[in-house]
């Protein structure tokens, strides 16, 4: 386990010790713990994996008779970190939604948040050290799927031992890999919350990602994935992080926050040779900033491709219910938004739809926020309350 | 006019000679026309023009008293060459609209399509050459707006002795430039025609084209506009145009098009190391490749920045109607379509009521066709009944 002691006990409060050896790209929040992963594990591709963990973190406690799990998924960028507790006072990034009294209610669930396989944050991934040549993976890492993310979160449960968790949440690319996780593991979700998921990507998501994918290969710092911190492809990953960000938000947002609001009023006849002349763009500028350091390229380029690749369907043509029939759930809430171009709705209502079918007490609501895909992150008047209802109900 | 003839006479049917000096990104069609700008002309960024001219081309027969003339102010990409005609038979970029018994039927009407100010198609712009260095303009053009496009127009008119336009045309960014010509010439358009155009540009729009620019810029070819044809700025292109042809398409489209089609099923586990797996990513890169190379990279990061800048507005917070209150139109008839995500409906809507406001007979339809902001370039069944009845009618 590269140098990485797991914790001795599953109730230790005190965070592990923090991994000796980290590749440079890896970036861990303090109180993350590991599970480690079944060594020589063969991946969904028939790659093998060798020595790999699984970063996750735990909120609130653990119930006498072990019935209190809930189990978090992510999308794409988030680690693991997902709220303050004990072992890290630092704001986590559904800071709003996870704690004593917030919707996901730590005073009664036992939440874990996993970092997702493949990812920098934690859990082994393209920017981990290959255990063989010692060297950082970079592209050379496995192919990887949604469905080994969803088979890493059930070794999570093992390793902590837990045989079925009350509910199974998935945001997102989260929302793919908790699918996954419950027609691959049945049994082992009671329940079940998709916000803002997909069972498979819309041709419309390829295409952003594919182009994503293309502005960072397209720099030359980049070279097939043997960058370094110092020779970083930045303009590639701002590139990919700006149209990430496009695609997150909506038109409607946008237009009436930022408008068509200059920076600088004065420069109103400028042709634009690379100055920025709108607040939108300055916005985007930032947004694409605070993320193209702090995410692994080769990490990126691995997630984005899998979310393409996945469906939850073994055929193309088959139908959604028959994919989601082994997933034995007995309850689930499906969360969209209007204004997601993402995620669009209509893969939410297929879903529940394809739930309802297999006979699953399914509630779907599309919600009217203006935030586009990443309206959880913001709008918490809105999923708060759905999501609040549905757990204390099961 | 670098040694370029004027045709001598307005009225001549042979095309005229082919300008012997051209800088190498302009790609001139053969029955293209050229008017004289007016020397070292005042743009509206204050920066001056010498020795312009403007490319167009004229199909159908001017009547006796001059009342049937109809001018066409294209988007982004287009050359003058809108339709097959005797002196160029090959297709034009509107090939099923303009012509014989068509929608816009040139045995009535005498069709004066303009290359805009700023293209690469036979109109001065960042590709042709100083007359004063003798070198390729390059980035160092003068900064350029949506009203010198305007302007520029009008010069072809009065070039052609043509004192009042029965109807004005404008698709896309020519809708913009049309509007600008409206109110900044009022009288000189009997009736308009607004296809997917806007009065100033969405949020949206600015993010999408400010990436794209972007995209052109950060290939290290592209060298602060000094590039050459051997040495090119492809990639950035290719990104360009694709990110284009994500904001001119519809996600409804592709989803019935192109699915989650595979270009070889047996692909379907491998990571993406930059090869394309999907039909819509081979299509996109279809599609980029057809127009990286067509269209000068200088060129469309003037042609994009003005879109961005224009609004009809005076201030940002004025009434539309006011801006196009010295339109002095007789009629008009704006079109848009319900997927447009690039010029919103919205848009189009919004022009409309500020005609209406300003006594206008004007008649609004949003079409509900699939093809997003390109439908009018697709979608003939629709278009083409609304435009010739508008044009049977004046």
């Amino acid at each position: 386990m590269n140098g990485i002691t797991l914790q001795s006990s599953m109730y230790s409060k005190a965070p592990p010790p923090l991994p000796l050896v980290l590749g440079w790209g890896e970036q861990v929040p303090p109180a993350t713990r590991f599970a480690p992963l079944a060594d020589s594990w063969t991946l969904h591709s028939g790659a093998r994996l060798r020595k790999g963990r699984i970063a996750y973190e735990t909120l609130g406690k653990r119930s006498l008779n072990d019935d209190n799990s809930v189990l978090i998924l992510t999308g794409l960028s988030p680690d693991a970190h997902i709220a303050s507790h004990e072992a890290d006072p630092s704001p986590g990034w559904w800071e709003k939604m996870v704690g004593p009294g917030k919707p996901i209610d730590t005073s009664r669930w036992f939440v874990i948040c996993v970092n997702t396989l493949g990812s920098c944050k934690g859990s082994t991934g393209p920017a981990s050290i290959d255990p063989d040549s010692g060297l950082i993976y970079g592209h050379e890492f496995p192919e990887l799927s949604i469905e080994d993310m969803a088979d890493a979160a059930a070794q999570v449960l093992d390793h902590l031992g837990i045989a079925v968790s009350a509910c199974v949440i998935g945001t997102s690319m989260g929302g793919m890999s908790a699918l996954s996780f419950l027609v691959r593991h049945p049994g082992r979700a009671a329940s079940h919350i998709n916000i803002s998921g997909a069972a498979e990507a819309s041709t419309f998501a390829i295409a952003i990602r594919s182009l994503q994918r293309e502005a960072i290969r397209n720099d030359p710092k980049w070279q097939n994935g043997h960058y370094t911190q110092d020779d970083y492809p930045l303009k590639g990953m701002l590139m990919a992080r700006k149209l990430g960000v496009i695609s997150y938000r909506s038109a409607v947002e946008w237009e009436g926050r930022f408008g068509r609001r200059k920076l600088d009023p004065t420069l109103s006849l400028m042709y634009s040779k690379g100055q920025q002349l709108y607040e939108i763009e300055s916005y985007l500028n930032h947004q694409a900033h605070t993320f193209a350091r702090s995410f692994d390229p080769n990490c990126y380029l691995y997630l984005s491709s899998c979310m393409d690749r996945f469906s939850i369907k073994d055929e193309p043509q088959a139908d959604l219910s028959e994919g989601l029939a082994p997933a034995g759930l007995l309850r689930a809430l499906v969360l969209g938004v209007d204004t997601d171009i993402l995620f669009p709705p209509e893969q939410q209502q297929d879903i529940a739809e394809a739930l309802s079918k297999n006979r699953v007490d399914c509630r779907y609501q599309c919600l009217p926020c203006t935030q586009g895909h990443d309206s959880f992150l913001i709008d918490y008047s809105r999923f708060g309350p759905q999501i609040s209802r549905f757990l204390r109900s099961i």
